[in-house]
């Protein structure tokens, strides 16, 4: 942890676990009698509560988001874009990052105890869905009193949510931002994601999802499949310049020892991930991505599927992300202007594949600081006067 | 086996072993003293031995090229390019298919007895490369007394192999046709092979690559590496008009068991080959992929590396490979075009990916023959009357 911290900074944050006891029946049938939820907070919400903006987190993400943790050198995921003057700029916004449900961050999920038996949940967490995901994140704000979202923002599976809550809850959010997205994963999305979970289940220290009841982690198949993700969020290119075909020792060695710097660099991100994070919430994640799908219902039309949303909307993508292309974008963006709907679209040039909506690029960081300022705008006159009274 | 052959087929084949005593020098520094190379021919060789080609194969094939074996309801890998009629017509062409040395079917490799030791080479086998394959291929030429090649060719490593000879051997062969190939992978290229590496040695059944001694095999490594590679042989639109978000059982499960189609036959398609390849060939082979790069003894400058080969050159490349895409076979391109050397190049529209080089697309398989009619034509004419009387 910084001894001081920037002025741009949201400084020193804490989590608050929030517990739920309505009983929230999911997409899969079952239902959670009750339910935790960690969730980050940061600026202050106005009068009428109409500065609050949601941040939905990906696949690995959680619900620190900005800020130091006591102790910590690290900030939270998204701190270059969240602080003090910053895009998502907390002297203006009310920001709330929560935990997914089934996440492994404190949040009920497979390694939080299941109150029914006093043991992990483990592979008896239920499976979730985005519209799961979002229906716990309305009863959070109904939990912090806020009718209506000034905007709801995620990238990847983040954005996805971001997507659903303006089909499912159209009234409670003014804005939509939708970042290196798209609205169903391909075959080939699904393919990789198959892998990994075949990695991490297959693996013999998976017992079945019931490793804690051992004390062991699938370290191996965690590894694996955090090395496969990991191809698929940095770009050829990027990769290309990031490493080229750089040797570690500077030239062969015929052996089968890593002697890529690519090598190395994906064997450490593996290795700390492995032990960082679960594995039946990285199986639980992937499911999620897969079944994700909001046209099915909508006859495949997505444009039909949106056509009740009442937000305004801002997509962004990456030139060279792969897993979620511009084409990717442009598939949302085609289905709301055939819906009729309020929408802008921004094609950000970078070289870092998916990985670059976590990055503060530039350009990125302009587009988001200029739409931010349109959902600004939208907060009712009233409030902000009252706001800036209080 | 089909009970009557097609008139274009080269009919029921049989393979040959052939030793050779003369020591093999590597580039790994280590000496083969001796070696077997298991071998299949096709078609006559003419009196003076000017109509051979000889075949190079990808990571994971063999000798076993085209035609049948008693009892076989498949042909070889490249039977659809191969036969008397076909692209590489057998009544014109001499041609040579062989297991190259590392490999699992039956050439000296990890899978095949030490006879020095009397027991399986395993992971003490020696690490080989594109020179070494070409090396020893030259030993086979030499052997079926082959001076110089009417063509080498080659898909994917076996471009590279192809690629090569034009280097090592310039005056041994008169046409050089390197198909979906690249001059050296890029860091992603290197990146899959590496989970596909990890996935296989970190497989509590791989025993450090001594599993025959114990009876065992790495199913689960080497399922999860050729599920991760196929992935990379397909394309993403090809996978969308395969498999697209087709479920097996038509509408969505909740559970962690493969439902969409495209998971399923990965996972088939992995279990198959988990008990039909050897893992430390794969670990050879990805290694010498990964190694090439022949212009490094070359200051990076291909077109140097190039400068001596006397070859003409056909390079083929297909839209969607993104394994090996048409840039990186333009790279070769360039490279012989700034060498002043003869070169055509041809970039196919396909949705297969890498894989198309396998598939008789008609487009390619056209090229192929007209290319073959220039490859013919370049048989010299006193040669050609001569066969033509034998």
């Amino acid at each position: 942890m910084p001894t001081t911290f920037a002025a741009d900074s949201v400084g020193l944050v804490t989590p608050q676990a929030i517990e739920f006891t309505q009983p929230l029946a999911l997409a899969c049938g079952r239902t959670l009698d009750q339910y935790t939820l960690m969730v980050e907070t940061y600026g202050e919400l106005n009068a009428d509560a109409s500065n609050a903006i949601l941040i939905c987190h990906a696949l690995s993400g959680h619900h620190h988001v900005a800020g130091y943790y006591e102790g910590d050198t690290k900030p939270g995921w998204w701190d270059s874009a969240i602080g003090p003057g910053k895009p998502i700029d907390t002297n203006r916004f009310f920001v709330v990052g929560l935990n997914n449900l089934g996440g492994c961050h404190g949040s009920s999920g497979p390694n939080q105890i299941d109150p029914k038996t006093g043991k992990p949940y483990g592979p008896d967490f239920p499976l979730m869905t985005v519209k799961d995901w979002v229906e716990s994140q309305a009863r959070l704000a109904d939990y912090l009193g806020i009718q209506q979202w000034a905007a709801v923002i995620g990238g990847s599976l983040g954005g996805m949510q971001a997507l659903q809550w303006s089909i499912t809850y159209p009234d409670r959010l003014r804005h939509c931002m939708v970042i290196a997205a798209a609205p169903k994963l391909s075959a080939q999305n699904i393919a990789f994601n198959e892998v990994a979970r075949q990695a991490i289940s297959k693996d013999p220290q998976f017992h079945d999802g019931r490793y804690y009841d051992v004390g062991e982690v699938p370290k191996t198949g965690l590894m694996l499949a955090r090395m496969v993700g990991h191809i698929t969020y940095l770009s050829d290119d990027g990769m290309r310049e990031k490493f080229g075909r750089e040797m570690k020792e500077g030239k062969l060695r015929f052996d089968f020892n890593p002697q890529f710097e690519v090598e190395s660099y994906l064997q450490y991100q593996g290795e700390r991930f492995s032990t960082a994070f679960d594995a039946n919430t990285y199986l639980l994640m992937t499911k999620a991505l897969d079944y994700y799908d909001p046209a099915s219902e909508f006859n495949d039309d997505l444009s039909l599927a949106l056509q009740q949303a009442t937000a305004k909307f801002m997509l962004i993508a990456f030139t060279t992300d792969w897993r979620f292309s511009p084409e990717r974008s442009r598939e949302i963006l085609d289905a709301l202007v055939d819906a009729g709907k309020d929408v802008s679209y921004a094609e950000v040039d970078s070289p870092q594949g998916h990985d670059a909506f976590l990055i503060p690029i530039p350009r990125y960081m302009e587009i988001f600081r200029a739409y931010m300022e349109r959902i600004a705008a939208d907060i009712p006159p009233s409030t902000q006067e009252k706001g800036n009274a209080s």
